[in-house]
């Protein structure tokens, strides 16, 4: 699983850094600000120097991964499809690592606090908008250049984002996967007759 | 809200009744077992000679549910395309009563319990076999009548079951609901172009 900076320059990167690694190594119930501070060498009373509580702390490592997904993505789309095709690609990858797999099973598990605490709902809410947006950005790139069909971009992307996320949470909370591979291709038909020329 | 039984005819479907009240009422969190023996006017020992603990009787609540579902549809469908939009006006009803609401919202966290608890996992699996299987016993029956297009079921009754469970965990994580009001209508053009003859 990549890092969260590539170069931690400050405490509070570092100790963001710690976290996601924590969040993918041991899920989000086996958190504690002292694991965290246990892995960064110093004492936790440094953590609760810059982080409220664990939940600070949580929402503030997920608010760092969606400013570094804002930050690789760009406005200026040079080929839509194959951005639309990669996003997808990631999203269902049935080959993604432990740590992966483990780390969409615990977003699955802190979006599920959304449904009774202000904080995560307030971040869940803002996140969906970044990614329905990215791919909002997309579908207007493709239509701009003739390469994809007049659609609504934002019923589109928000669609395609639903079922992402639809995905996500049946893959972290049932038995078997073998539907997912029937989701990803099925999606395909979706674009090859409502988007793509 | 509907009641879980007609006529509960046991004590252990009185139960049942009483847990799927106080979930809708309450949600998960609320729930205790004192409080069901409360509303059933018995006491709290009368509930743990039947259930064990609280999450054997929310599974067998959610069991019963299914179950109830499974004994209210036909394998013999007269009009698929009325029962399949049905079905979708029922998952996206943006009027439902607030008790529903909830209890969607109760689900969506009973459901991230699959992320680590074995029992909530055997639950979510089969019901989301269940609800895949009678939206393509609804898809096959349009076909055979000539009313839908050739196409592969279980791929499509999963891909919209997905995109079912995407909405219902957004609705119930963030802020805004305006998205939703996309999905239905962008979910029937599919059906439209991929469906609908």
């Amino acid at each position: 699983m990549d890092d969260l900076f590539e170069e931690p320059s400050t405490t509070r990167e570092e100790i963001l850094q710690a976290t996601h690694r924590a969040l993918a190594e041991h899920g989000y119930a086996d958190l504690t600000i002292k694991r965290i501070g246990d892995e960064l060498e110093k004492s936790p009373s440094l953590v609760y120097h810059h982080y409220a509580d664990k939940d600070d702390l949580v929402l503030s490592c997920l608010e760092a991964m969606l400013d570094r997904f804002e930050a690789q993505v760009s406005d200026d789309v040079v080929d839509p499809r194959k951005d639309l095709e990669q996003f997808l690609d990631l999203s269902f990858a049935s080959d993604s690592s432990p740590d992966s797999r483990r780390f969409v099973t615990t977003l699955v598990e802190l979006r599920s606090q959304a449904c009774h605490d202000d904080g995560y709902r307030r971040h869940f809410t803002r996140s969906d908008r970044v990614f329905e947006s990215y791919l909002a950005t997309l579908l207007r790139a493709g239509i701009d250049q003739g390469t994809f069909r007049e659609c609504d971009p934002d019923r589109v992307a928000t669609t395609i984002f639903t079922t992402l996320v639809g995905a996500m949470v049946r893959r972290s909370t049932t038995e078997d996967a073998t539907w997912l591979e029937d989701v990803r291709p099925e999606l395909q038909t979706y674009l090859e007759t409502r988007v793509y020329r």
